[in-house]
């Protein structure tokens, strides 16, 4: 970790005619978690990626807020300029990719334009720029004829992004179906695997540092969205507003959801999903109830997990670590080599987000898929329950497949369940919120679709 | 299937500045599968392919040797030239990308020379071509400024050579292991579900059309070996020549074995590997113990799995069709897209196969290899038998772990299992040699490696 990063390059094979020898420069703004796993990756392999591009890379100038407290940034050599001001990397001639890896949102947005404008290839892992910006920023780097890279934006660890733009660009997707949020899914397969509560796997994930203090973000789904808009950016071409993203998160499942799950043959995860219909896109995250042999099933703790569903290809999988500073610097330095070898090539921008027609993402309404459904109940022992929400069901046209309960729960504390046959979300989500208002319930209704994912 | 190739580009977006509209011109030589299976997914995904481009795309030119007799190529549309003659394909100066699709090599060899000479960008499917004469392709491809693509040449219908080259640019791969082969997977895992004979599963792979008549390219793990040696390319930058890679096959494998496994909480996989092992890299195709747990033990059926060990970003798995003209087609076109999008970026060469600066392929040698194995004998019951094995073990230094007999076999084939603590391979297959010459065999000593991949 403290070796200076290698300067020199040995050539130990031919370097193809046609190609100059030079040097390619870095500026890397924001030393966060993601900035120096970044900085750390660049160090170790920068003598591998040198060889992949036949020509020398170095990191010219960094840009921290809190530079000069940073002492173990003394290891990055004397070459490399500091700065607390990111606009003398951006002024600084010797940059030709700027990598911004600030966090906060607004600043991140003046970095990237400014970027961009002053023609200089631009590498982020903010996917809440890329998602709420990412047409912006691809058009500007167009008009500057500069490159944008975006792979750490989503599942860090994994090529997914240059997966669908380049090796399937020849697909037509139907659809992607994504574990997009470590911290959820470690907290659910934890509950699956040890039959503990939500809030101790919480603990559990806090505890291990794959949840932060306020796991808001994570647990309502939110950070999942902003991935699920970029996918459906790159897969359909579709620009999608994050808002109108429906969002649920995980807080309300229990120990007793996953021994229903069992019964059912099913599991319980929280699924990022972008489909076609017809002109319209289906856009949600939200847990769902998929079968055991669902590829998603198998993806186990903090991993990310994404099926792409293509029109010729069939399904593709990709897993891999979602987040930690390495696994995200190896992201980011992907794009740098992929920009650099544009750069050596005397590319101008091709489109950073796989299409340069785009189409509004024009939404499906949630409320119009159909399928079957999950619906627990939570009561206080008494005559005439089921009768009672059997009609309510009835009333709104759902026809209930079975009904469910596991033996050895106290009578105050009553969980059933019910399946229901398939028909529209919106009904059974009106018919939920009729018999929330039924006296005897000790917590609210959850409903759950059975999603069919191959 | 019928539809012309719409050639009309009706634009429903913005083009972004600074990109002319134009043309690119494509030429397919070879329709066979794979050049039918592209021919008609570029028809249906014409128009989507056209949006991530920007720009019109017509296929020009065709070549099939049996082109008169091709009725069925008559919905590729009257302004497509057709030739039986490839000179003419890579003579037309409207083709920009030409397409090679043949299967035979000298001919296939022929072909991508005379295009990237010709200063045509080429995509070819032929992983026996770019295994052999990968790198002698990709300097003439950098001398010529053109493009290679080569994604179809491994696992059709997944995007691991993009996710290699671009997705996990900035990554230092220890080592990647696949299951590479459809056909043989698809018999093992049959083998393993049904608890059928090799034979059995044989004939129904080859029912299903999953298996060639004459299936020992497959079998035999030859085909894999194209493969593994591309992949150790685009991975680690070396040139890895295909006959030094040991190759071993499934046909040896008996369900009994996987009555074995079974009791080891593993499974058999046909495994392709390449392993960094210092300065020199491990290549090998051949069946592997691997733990039940592990992620290519839950690839099943014809479906391929690569596992790409990295240094810093984690293990990342891909898995999807391997096969078949249209996923392999869908390779092809993502080529295709690429190439185009450098066309219109004005680009010249990438380096293709991921690396410029390239090493010699030194290879460790596999008996070098440190590892626990599974010895399984067939023996005709006589006193005696255990003692004589054990002594000869004892001989080469190899120690005894367990020794495992499932009950109810005949007493002149009884199949018999030792597993053996971690020693070289080479001593493992030396003592297999010195037993297969004990008198009461009834079948040729049986020797897997237990792989522990994660």
């Amino acid at each position: 970790m403290t070796r200076k990063p290698r300067i020199s390059f040995v050539s130990s094979g031919d370097a193809p005619s046609g190609r100059a020898q030079r040097t390619i420069g870095l500026g890397v703004i924001g030393v966060g978690t993601v900035g120096t796993g970044t900085l750390r990756v660049l160090t170790e392999h920068q003598h591998e990626i040198e060889r992949r591009l036949g020509c020398r890379l170095e990191l010219r100038h960094v840009c921290s807020r809190s530079i000069l407290k940073r002492k173990d940034l003394s290891w990055l050599g004397r070459s490399v300029k500091r700065t607390r001001d990111w606009r003398e990397v951006l002024g600084d001639p010797g940059v030709d990719i700027a990598v911004e890896l600030v966090g906060e949102p607004r600043t991140s947005l003046r970095i990237a334009r400014a970027a961009l404008d002053a023609r200089k290839h631009l590498v982020t892992a903010n996917k809440l720029l890329v998602a709420e910006h990412g047409r912006e920023l691809a058009e500007r780097s167009a008009h500057s004829h500069v490159d944008l890279g975006i792979e750490a934006c989503v599942a860090g660890g994994t090529p997914v992004l240059h997966a669908i733009r380049e090796g399937l660009a020849g697909e037509h997707f139907k659809a992607v179906f994504g574990i997009l949020n470590g911290t959820t899914n470690y907290i659910l397969t934890e509950m699956e695997r040890r039959g503990c509560t939500f809030r101790e796997a919480l603990a559990e994930a806090q505890a291990r540092g794959y949840a932060e203090p306020d796991p808001t973000l994570d647990v309502e789904g939110h950070d999942a969205r902003y991935k699920i808009a970029i996918l459906a950016m790159l897969c359909f071409g579709r620009a999608v507003r994050v808002s109108d993203i429906p969002a649920e998160g995980i807080a309300r499942i229990d120990q007793v959801d996953f021994a229903y799950a069992h019964t059912l043959h099913r599991t319980i995860r929280l699924i990022a999903a972008a489909e076609r219909r017809g002109e319209r896109l289906s856009v949600s995250v939200r847990p769902m109830m998929i079968p055991d042999e669902a590829q998603l099933a198998a993806v186990h703790g903090p991993t990310n997990g994404i099926l792409l569903v293509g029109s010729k290809g069939g399904n593709t999988l990709i897993t891999g670590r979602g987040a930690g500073g390495e696994a995200t610097g190896v992201a980011v330095l992907s794009d740098v080599v992929e920009i650099a070898r544009g750069i050596l090539a005397g590319s101008r921008s091709t489109s950073p987000l796989g299409y340069t027609h785009w189409r509004e993402g024009r939404m499906a309404p949630i409320g119009e898929t159909v399928t079957g459904s999950y619906l627990r109940l939570v009561v206080r022992d008494r005559p005439g329950i089921l009768s009672k929400v059997c009609a309510i069901l009835a009333r709104h046209g759902i026809n209930i497949d079975s009904v469910l309960q596991e033996p050895g729960h106290s009578k105050n504390r009553l969980p059933f369940v019910m399946t229901l046959e398939p028909t529209t979300e919106k009904r059974v989500s009106r018919a939920a919120l009729e018999i929330r208002r039924l006296p005897f319930l000790a917590a609210p209704p959850l409903t759950m679709p059975f999603a069919e994912l191959p």
